[in-house]
Parts: C-alpha cells; structure tokens; sequence
C-alpha cells in the first residue's frame, strides 16, 4: 500500500471528503466502517506524538457520549416545551386566564385561591370565551359562541401549521418515521434532519396538537430528536463526515425521542432497536439508554405534567387479573388486528389517491377541511372535544371513591364503607351508560378520522390515536365484563373469582390491553410496544395480559398483509429499504439477479493497465453507473478491484458534460488538475503498482491505484440469492460483485436485489425507484 | 443444478444429515441458514400436493411455537419446582414440620391455627431440631445443637451435589452461561444440553441452593432452560436437524430461563438478546418473548411465593428521590464497578489456579470444605444464615409500621400518629447499629466467600450473591444518608428537599441501586440489568438511579478490564468465541493471517477433474483439515468451490485409517460403496457438471458435483482483517478462502481469526483451542 515513488503519488492521499454520496443514493457500510478505523487508527497513532494530540484523541473518545448527552438534553428540553405549549394552546381554544394569558386552565387555576381538584372548574380567573366576550357562561347561546371559536381556533391553527410546513419545510410533515427508517438503513435524504425541518416541525407540532386533529406528537417527536441528532453530530467530524457513524447517532437519537414522548426511556430504547434500526452495534445499546435516560431527566426536570412523574399516563390497579379475563384480553387483541389491517389499507388507499390524483394538488384546503370536520363532529362529544391524551388518561384510570368522572358513576351501597383503595363492583349508573354510547360515537369517529388525517402535509403521529381506538374499545369491553360479573356471578366462568361484594374487574386495565393491541396492530411492534406501555403506566403486575394481546394482535393483522404502516408508507414512496424483517425464501441464484442479463451488452469494465483517459472519459459520460469494476484485461476478465465513479471523476478531472448536480466539486477538480500536468487524453490509466511498459513516445500514464478499491465484495454466480440477500443485509452492502472461477460475469445493486424481491413477492419491481 | 444423467447421479440426493459436525467444532451459519430454506421450500411445494402434505406443511410452520409452549411450560413448571424444593430444604437446615415433614416452616405454620404474621415464630408445629432433638428451644446447648445440624444438612447437601454431578453429568457443573453463551455462537459441545445434564442440574441446583452456599440459582435456571430447549428441538427435525435453527431456539429458552429465574419476562428476553445470543433475527425476539411469557406464566401458576406475584422481590416506595441522591448513587456504581473488577480478577486467579495445580484434583474435597467454612461463619450472622434472596428482599424492602426486622428499629415519636404509608425520617435505634456492624461482617465474608464458591464442580450462580453484596453496602449507605439527613437537615446539601419530619430517604431503594451496580460491574449488562432490576422490584419511578448506577458501574469496571464475568471464563476455557462486542481496529490485511504463511508449504486444494480417487484419499489421511478448495488445475489456480472434508469421506468411501471418531458414520458409508461399482483407486475424480475426456482405458470417473460448495465465501487478500472479522462476525462464517485476481491464495479459518485478534491484543494466540 506504500508509494512507489511516483510522480502521481500525491492521489495516494484520500480526497477531501465533500458530499461523498449524493442526494437519494444508498450509502455503503463496510466503506464507511473501514474510513472510520482508518481515522480511528490515525488518532491514536497521532495521540503518541504530543499531549495536545493525546487530549484531542480523547476528546474524540468521549465525543459520542457528549453528542448523547447535548441530544438528551435538547430533545427532553424540546419535548417538555411542546408539552407546555400544547397545554396552554389546547385550553386556549375554549377560554382565557384573566391574571396571564398565557397560563392554562390548570395552572391559572393554581395561581387563584381554589387549590383543590373540586374546584378547579369554579376558578374565576379562568374565563371561557363566552363568558369573556358575551358575558353568559351557560345556554344555548354561550354554548355557540364556545363552538364556534373552538372551531376557529382549530382552524387558525391547522392552517398555521400547513402553510409553514409548505413554505419553510416540505420534509416537516408526517410522522417521520418511514424516512428515518430508510436513512437508517443506509439512505441519503439530503435536509430530512435540517436544521428547519427542525424548527418547523417543532413549531408545527405544537399547532396540529392544539388544533384537535386526531394525531399525536410521538412520531414527530422522534423525527424533531433525529434532527437534534444530525444537528449535534455535524459538529463533530467523527460524525459529520462518517455517514455510518453518523447513523448511530440517529438510531440513539430515535430512542430518545421516543423516551421524551412516552417517558418511557427503556422501551424508546427497545423501539429504536426494533423497530427503527438497521445496524444497531451493542455499543449503540448503550449509548441510546444514556441519551434515553438524559433526555427522561431532562423532561423530568421541567416537570411539563406537574407531577413529578416520568410517565404520561400513571395508573395504579389495585386488582390483580384473573386467568378467566384472559378471554376478553385476547377478543381485544382481535381487535386490534384488526384495527390494524383496515388502518393500513385505507391509509394507504388514501395516501396513494393523494399522491395520483388531484388530491395532492391543494394539501391547504386538505387539512382545513378535516380540521374543520374534526373540530364540528368533535365539540359536541365530551370524550372527543378534550386532548386525546387526556381521554387515554381517563379511560386507563380505575375507579376510586373520589373520581368524579362520568365514566365512574356507578351506584354505592350506601351501608358499605371500604377503604379508598378497595371498591367493589358495583352496577352501573347513568352516568356509565352515557358514557358508553358517548364512547362509542367517538370510537366509530376517530377510527374514520384517523385515515384521512394520516399522511396529510402537517406532522403527524399515530401513536395516541390508536391507542385512544384500543382505549376506547377496551374501556367498552371492560364495563362490559364488569357489568356481567356483577349481575351474574353465579356463572361457571365467575364463580372461581368473583363473589359478590368483591372487585374482580378493572375495566381500565381492558382499556390499556386495548391501546395495546392496536397499537400493535398498526405497528406490528411487540417487545418494544409492552415495555412502553407498561412504563407508560406503571401497570408492572400486567404484563401478562398485555403480551396476550400484543401476540394476538399481531398474529391476527400479520395473517392479512405482513406490513405494518411504516413499512407500507416506505413502500409507497419507492425507498430502497431491505428490511430484515422480510424472509427470501426462493430458489434464484445471484446469476438470475446480476446485470448484464442474458442479451444486454455487457458490464461496462475498466481494464488495469490498457485504458486511455479518453476512454474512460467516455464511459463515464456514456454511463451512470456508481462504479466500475476492473479487470486484468477483456480477455481474462480477472477481476482485480472496483473504481467508484466519483473518485475516478475527481482523479482524472472529467468535468464536461456532468450534469449540475457535480457543479459542487469543480473546485477540488480545479485543484486536481493543475497538479496533473502532463495528462492529456491519450495517457494511458493505470490501477497497478507498476506503470505497465509503454512505447516509447507515449504521453505519461496516470496512476489509479488510490482510487481502486482492492477489496470489492464478490459471490459466484452459484451463490443463492438467499445468502445475497443476507450478505447485503448484514453487511449493508451497495452492490456486489458477481464472478465464477474467478471471472467476472456480473454486478448485483442493492436496486437490484430490492427490484428481485418485490418481482418474487409479485409486485411491481419498478416501485423500487432509488439507488 | 439438474442432473446430466449420469450413473452417479444418486450423489445428487443429500446424504443423510447425522452428525453434521464433530464435537468441540464450529458450525457454519450460512450453509445451515441455505440447507433450511431448502427444507422449507420442499416442504412449501409439496404442501400443494395433498391435503396431508398441506396439514404437514401448517403443523411444520408452527411448530416453533409449539416448541416455545413446551419449553416455556417446562422451564416454568420447574422453576416452580425447584423454587418449592429449595424453602423446604432451607428451613429443613433449621427444623422439621411436625404434622408433615415435606412442609417448609411457613407452609407448616399456615396450616396451624396461627396464621398471623406476628404468631409465626410460635407456631408449635415446626419444631428446631433441638427442640425435637433434646427438647429445648433456648439456652447455649440448644443453640450449638441447631448450629451443629445446620452445617451437617449443609455438609449433606453439598456432598450430594457434587457427587451426583460428578458421576452422571460433569456438564451440569457452574453457572453454564459462558458455554451457552459459546455454544449460540456456533459452537458445538455434544451433551452439555443433554438429558442427563437436564436432570441432574435441575436435582443438584435445589441442593447446593439449599446447602446454602454463596450462589444463586439464576444462571444454573437458564441452562436448565436451554437444556429444555434442547430437549423440544430435538422432538422436531425442523431443528434437530439444524445447527443453526436449534440456537433460534436455544437463544428464546435462555430468555424463557432469565423470565422464570427473576419473574422478568422482559429483562430476560433482553438479558437473551444482549448477553447470551448470537444471532438473533427479530423473529427469535419475538418467539422469546411468547416462551418468556408462558414460562412466567406457568410459574404464576404454581405461585411458590405464595403471593400472587411474578417478581422475586416486591417492594414499594412512598417517596420519590432527589436529585442530591444521585450523588451516592453514583458512589454505589463506583463500588459496583469496583467489586466487579476484583471479584473477576480473583475469581479467575483461582479458577485457573484450580486448573493448573493440584487443587482441581479435589473437587469433592473442595466443595465440602467451602460448604463448611460457609456453614460455619454464615450461622452466627443473622444476615448470612437465612437464605440469600431473603436477605436481599429484607434489604430491599421500606420501612412501613408494621416492619418488625432490626434494621427497622427506628425511635418513633410517640406524639406523631401518621398514615401508614407516610413514615418521617427517624433517629436510628439500638436495632439498626447492631445492624449495621453485622451487614458489614456479612459483607465482607460474602464477598472473600463467593470469589471460591463460584467455579467449584456444582451448579452455581452470581447473580444473587452479586446481588446481596450490592444490596448490603447500599443499605448501608442508604443508613448513613438517611441519618445524615434527619440529624443535619439544616446541611445545604438537605435544605432543599429533606425538612425536619419528612420522610425524605429510603434506604432500601439503596439497596436496590447498589444490587444493580454490583450485578452489573460483574456482568457488564446494561439495559438488560435495568430492565430486570426494575420488573424484580416493580420500582419503575427508580429507572434513573438504576441506570446511573449501573452506567457508572460499567464504566469504572471496564477502565480496569474490558472482559465480564462469562467472556473472561469463555476465555479461560479457550472457547472460540468471537464476540460482537470487542472492535478489531489494528491495520492488517487478509494476507497477513491466511494459511499457509510464507514458507508453509502451499495450500491443500483439489483440482476439478484431474486428480484420482487415490491422490484425494492420500490428501484426506494426511491432513486433518475440515475441508479442501476446489480449484481449475494447479497451473490456473483459479477458485471454483470448496468441498468439505466429511462429505468428500461419504462420497468416496475413505474408511482405511480414519479415526475412531468416525466410526458411526461406517454404516452410511457402506450403503454408498455399494451403490458405487465401478470406482477404483484410479479412477479420476470429477467436479464440473461433465465428466472429462479420459483415454479409452481409464477407469469410470466419479462425479463429485453434489458435494461441492459452489458458493464458497471469498475476499481478497487485501481486503482489511476489520472487514474480515465483520463478514465472520455478521455472516458466522467457518472458513473464508483468500484469492488475488480470482487465483487462489490462501484460507482464514475462525481460529485463524481468534488467534489473531489474541496476538494483536498480546494475549496467547495458543489460548484459542479449538476450530
């Protein structure tokens, strides 16, 4: 690997490292890693020569654990001001705080004399819109005009909320998390992590939150962490520079999001893992539970939820469950499999009709006319009108003596004192059987909503709404069962467990293995969704039925279509992403997948030490290959290394007819050329360590050798495509070599094998349309 | 692939797959991944022969999970049983049920009419032994009695165990975890999951438990569980007959293993995936978590803590913690880390001093006599004579009203009545100092105990004794800041947070943080440990201590040693173990760790249709390589596959002069000779899909096709040794062939590889013993 004295010896050196990959192209792992060690080794052979070099060495050393750290820190500090703001701005929607109007309802309360929870709503500070602007707080009339400018609230901040993302951040909306998923597994979107689809998506989030559309902040929140990520890494070169390394950080920083956005630190972790992650190294492990725990303590410390709590919606049970509820836990699961499955289908239906119709010409009118939708249908329903969080909240909760919810209106034996913690069932009130049929309009209408608010140009998230679904559904079913136990529990299946006069149901914990469920079903997550939920809610003692219900779930939306919504989202726009869930059962061989394929011309090469600088010219303009494999000579077709197109670019300086796109690197090229003198169109290329022997009054040749890359990745033509499938997967490979006794047949790209897969799975291999 | 009609076209059948791998062997990821999705695309197209074959194909896709059910029910049901077994052997060490001898103390006194907590010391059923004995239960005679008995049932207990597992299954010895832990990894040791081992681990665990020395029962649980898996695999030739799908199920039952030893579903799906595992494609996570979930389940069942409860220790805290606290937190982690590093050191100063001196000789000897200085010293104490997981479960637990253990003797105020769940921070009574000097006593003897207990030719654990040493120094802290705090709250460290008649410290959430930094200085695991930590406690408000704690912990371990407690044993023993977790960063190439080695004399390889049946037989008996390149002619040396050395012995009969190891495969053999008339020592063996043209007069060429590897694993040579480790790593190669321009120039094995990484990290490369 040592010079050899050459005149052209300076091209041993690497290039600057300028915008090695281009926009919407598929980066290269095992490259990646080798230029990490290869930096890794320069440090610490340089930490030897001097202290000041020793402390830079360790600085590098510790700099992954302070980008974890400024992640922790600025996402928590992100998401505790989201938190506050959503708060104030949801509350703004129905009134105003007299003493500051920036307080929410529940801090302007706090601040007046009335302390206790009763009194909240007697506060008089707190004013809502009809009692400020007509003077009236009850009637028909009042009730209007707080209608209606819930409704223009709604709207001012949903079209707030599009026209920036339209205007300032295209990448801003959505979840995020189909795009992160695809970068993470190796894929260049130039500006999706910028520094304004930072800013906009934050500033938005808290709009379409606010807003009452039925979408959450935790898939945002993880795409704004991503941001922070790829902000703090472009600090440091370690990362700035190493595409793979970069991504490490990203899969750290997608744990942190989802850490802020649950308080649930372990299963953001678990998330990032399974469910985000593509080349997640034990050491990445470790480093996302530190930027998780940061970003938790940090969120802690701000304390958005006032009480001290890392988790959003904290319940206690004071029931444990029973072996015969398993039945209901498992109906549940069904349940959201099914969810799941027609979530997906009509999302994507939708989302594809937006994309191929008229439709996705006026994305403004879009969100304005479902917000307008959500907010009219939502109002006048108690469980639809407040924050979706709040309602999740609510239908978790059991019912305690004090609870003053409608949905605990159950009817007390007056000659029994319990107590606090031990209520018994009890038949149910009127206030249940509202609460029930009021439930269930809210159920049927945000699982409608919720398709069409999928996927339109605003953030959104579709964790808590389909948690509120699961939610919903489970709380139904709950006092469903508790309602049978209590008038028959002489009944086989109640008589083992649930005499009279005993607690035996929670019908909140049916609501929480209810949002279980479907949040499975959408996701498809499963170790990863009962660690969240049972940090959300510190329902230790029933991971059992969750995990009944995850399993079920899963099994009953896998046996309708194996994609959960990410996946399919990926799949609708056309990314190149090799998911390592998919399993490659078929018989092909690498020979079936490579290119050039039987009566295609063949593979364009580059021989070792016969070509012209005017012949690669030539195929470099004539083509738009990545790279060029390069052979002994045409005849032996012995393969001896791979030349990316780039590097060959810059080393022999073509700089006519490029397109545009390379108009960043005339500069380096300008340098490149003047130190090349002697080069003209004839000098003959070389990528051995030797100049080959020329005539005598040939032009100097040029030496390649640096830009040669000695070890290109090969199989033989045998090969099974399940091992290649494999081989790019584990290795997150760009392409692949293909060669049979040590001749080179073919290439195979990552398209290729993606192009391959979809044609086994019987889709349409032209929907793989990147690189 | 299709055969050319020749004679010997029966070679393209497979041959029978038994015995696929020697012992002591590694097996060869990829070839075992290909050869199961050939079985599954049989069994695929001949699903839609018949309605039988179709039944076939559905009971062939389930049965990984049935295989899970079983292993989750089994793991579960003998946790169970071990879990009884152990209290009524504990309390047999101390006294006998006088109405039913098989009853433990508690189970004895529930029976009797006593059923308070307070009465339960009085309870006239359980007799001690000198009770029984000489008829007194007080006094100095009757207490050296009871000593005496409770060292000879421990001298009993012991010799029984270590007997047993010396002459039926010398497997059953340690924690087993570092074997495991080689074995997922590909490596095969024959009967170290075997039946025997199974039942004689499972016999002697509840011994040696119970003898009460200074181990605990998790590790031993998880390869009592991995021998389950064993067992169930073996029932389905879907995995008996793969190497590499029984470790899909081995990795799932030392998840199944962890979830029953701690009632932590998660942490041991986690403690699986982070520690124990390989390979683990997310189908495994997810298979893991469904045994995990039933063996918790099952273990629910059998309730052998009688209280409903999945987790080990319950403990629930009333008040939250502060940010000063992180302070000893920390500390805490620094003596976890600490104690992690010393405890390694010694232990394995020990353990290889048993290797190598005389001392291993001995084993019964040395159990029998650890057993008794344990016996002897722990019965004084009252904190080491009970059994260890009582212990830490004292330590963990709060302080409420009721408490009546010593280290709750606080000086109440009598003026203050308060609820029970709000107890203020109190002066330390009489109770608390004895306390405190004997936890220091039992501190110090548990920590010089467990470094000789752990290793001994018995089943044991580390996981409890790591546990209680944590537990007792963060008590003990917790102690000192507590007092600390009540006496001095006027310090500007307790202004803040800690009035006077608050309950601002608890000391048991200490003893928490401190088991989980000693567990983890010893272990090295990271979210696992939180995660088990935090399911064992049900304290969820307590993630950020237990991960400070356990980040600080791991980070001062790892300054003194990179390697945990089961690497440094994997190494001890000279396993092949490549762990994902170390980075290979030196600057060699392929071609400085490829055989033969300038001046070797050259590679082994057979050339594709010149040599005889006679040269290869000559090849085959001087050499013991596992397998031979096949190349285009010696002049060419261009790679056309690689043939492994026992199929090539099937296919050509070597039996002369093999050794005894191969003697099972003599009757195989003879089925193929017989089908191979017309082969002699001449004649010409044949790898291409034609046979070659030969004189008239030659002898019937071979054709050898079928047991050639078309797709044999290559790089170049100069390919960097970091890449080279990843493909080994990522791809679980076996071998790697070498070639330069297509020519062939050399093989890595994984040994090659090992002894490589050993001499660049100036270890002994000979310490890597096996292939």
């Amino acid at each position: 690997m040592s010079g050899s004295g050459n005149l052209m010896d300076f091209l041993d050196e690497p290039f600057p490292d300028v915008g090695t990959y281009e926009d919407f192209h598929t980066i290269d792992w095992l490259r990646e890693k080798s230029r990490d060690t290869d930096r890794h080794r320069k440090i610490t052979s340089k930490s030897k020569e001097s202290i000041w070099e020793f402390i830079k060495s360790l600085l590098d050393a510790w700099s992954g654990w302070v980008v974890m750290l400024l992640i922790g820190l600025l996402a928590g500090t992100l998401a505790g001001v989201i938190d506050l703001a959503v708060d104030w701005m949801t509350d703004l929607k129905e009134g105003v705080c007299l003493s500051a109007f920036w307080y929410s309802h529940e801090q302007c309360c706090w601040t007046s004399n009335e302390t206790t929870f009763e009194d909240r709503d007697k506060c008089p500070l707190w004013q809502k819109w009809s009692e400020l602007l007509v003077n009236q707080s009850e009637g028909a009339s009042a009730y209007i005009l707080n209608y209606l400018m819930y409704i223009l609230w709604a709207l001012l901040f949903a079209f707030l909320a599009v026209s920036l993302v339209r205007v300032f951040a295209p990448y801003a909306c959505g979840s995020g998390i189909p795009e992160i998923k695809t970068i993470l597994s190796g894929f260049i979107i130039r500006g999706y992590l910028g520094k304004w689809t930072l800013l906009i998506k934050t500033v938005t989030l808290v709009l379409v939150v606010s807003s009452g559309l039925s979408l959450g902040k935790e898939g945002p929140l993880v795409h704004v962490a991503c941001c922070c990520g790829n902000f703090f890494s472009s600090l440091f070169s370690k990362y700035s520079k190493n595409e793979g390394k970069r991504r490490e950080v990203l899969s750290a920083a997608a744990a942190a999001g989802v850490s802020v956005a649950f308080g649930a630190p372990i299963g953001g972790v678990l998330f990032s893992l399974e469910e985000v992650s593509y080349y997640f190294p034990l050491k990445t492990l470790w480093r996302s539970f530190f930027a998780a725990l940061v970003a938790a303590f940090t969120l802690r410390s701000i304390n958005p939820f006032g009480n001290s709590r890392l988790v959003l919606f904290y319940v206690e049970y004071h029931t444990p469950w029973y072996m015969a509820e398993l039945f209901p836990f498992i109906l549940l699961g069904v349940f959201g499999g099914l969810w799941g499955t027609l979530f997906i289908r009509c999302n994507i239906a939708w989302c594809r009709r937006r994309k191929t119709t008229k439709l996705g010409k006026y994305p403004v009118l879009e969100v304005i006319a479902v917000t307008a939708i959500t907010a009219i249908v939502a109002y006048p329903n108690p469980y639809t009108r407040r924050s979706t969080s709040e309602l999740i909240s609510e239908l978790f909760n059991d019912c305690g003596a004090l609870e003053s919810s409608q949905l605990c209106d159950y009817i007390n034996d007056p000659n029994m004192t319990r107590p606090v913690d031990d209520i018994p069932d009890r038949p149910a009130g009127v206030g249940v059987y509202t609460a029930m049929w009021q439930l269930a309009l809210a159920l049927i209408f945000k699982i409608i909503i919720t398709i069409f608010t999928f996927g339109m140009k605003i953030p959104s998230g579709l964790f808590i709404p389909s948690m509120a679904v699961g939610a919903m559904a489970g709380r139904m079913v709950g006092i469903g069962v508790e309602q049978l136990a209590y008038h028959h529990h002489d009944w086989i299946i109640f008589r083992n467990w649930c005499r009279p006069g005993a607690d035996c149901v929670t019908p909140g914990l049916y609501a929480m293995v209810g949002a279980a469920a479907c949040l499975g079903g959408v996701t498809r997550m499963t170790v990863s969704l009962v660690v969240i939920m049972f940090e959300l809610t510190g329902g230790l003692e029933y991971i059992v039925p969750l995990m009944a219900a995850a399993v079920t779930s899963k099994w009953v939306a896998d046996a309708f279509g194996k994609e959960g919504i990410y996946e399919a989202h990926i799949h609708l726009n056309g990314y190149p992403f090799l998911d390592v869930k998919d399993e490659f059962t078929h018989r092909t061989l690498a020979t079936d997948v490579m290119r050039p394929r039987r009566g295609e011309p063949p593979l364009s090469v580059l021989t070792q030490d016969s070509m012209t600088v005017e012949d690669v010219e030539t195929l470099i303009k004539e083509t738009d290959y990545n790279g060029f494999p390069v052979v002994v000579s045409r005849d032996s077709e012995r393969l001896i290394g791979f030349a990316q197109r780039r590097e060959l670019i810059l080393a022999i300086s073509v700089v006519q007819a490029l397109g545009m796109h390379q108009g960043q690197e005339l500069m380096e090229l300008e340098n490149a050329r003047q130190r090349q003198e002697g080069i003209v169109s004839d000098s003959v290329m070389y990528f051995t360590e030797e100049p080959p022997e020329l005539p005598a009054n040939s032009p100097q040749p040029l030496k390649l050798r640096r830009v040669l890359n000695l070890s290109p990745f090969t199989v033989t033509d045998h090969t099974p495509m399940e091992t290649v499938v494999d081989i790019f997967r584990k290795l997150g490979l760009r392409q692949c070599l293909v060669t049979r006794s040590g001749r080179l047949l073919g290439i195979i790209t990552k398209k290729d094998v993606l192009r391959h897969m979809a044609q086994m799975a019987n889709q349409d291999p032209e929907s793989i349309m990147f690189n």
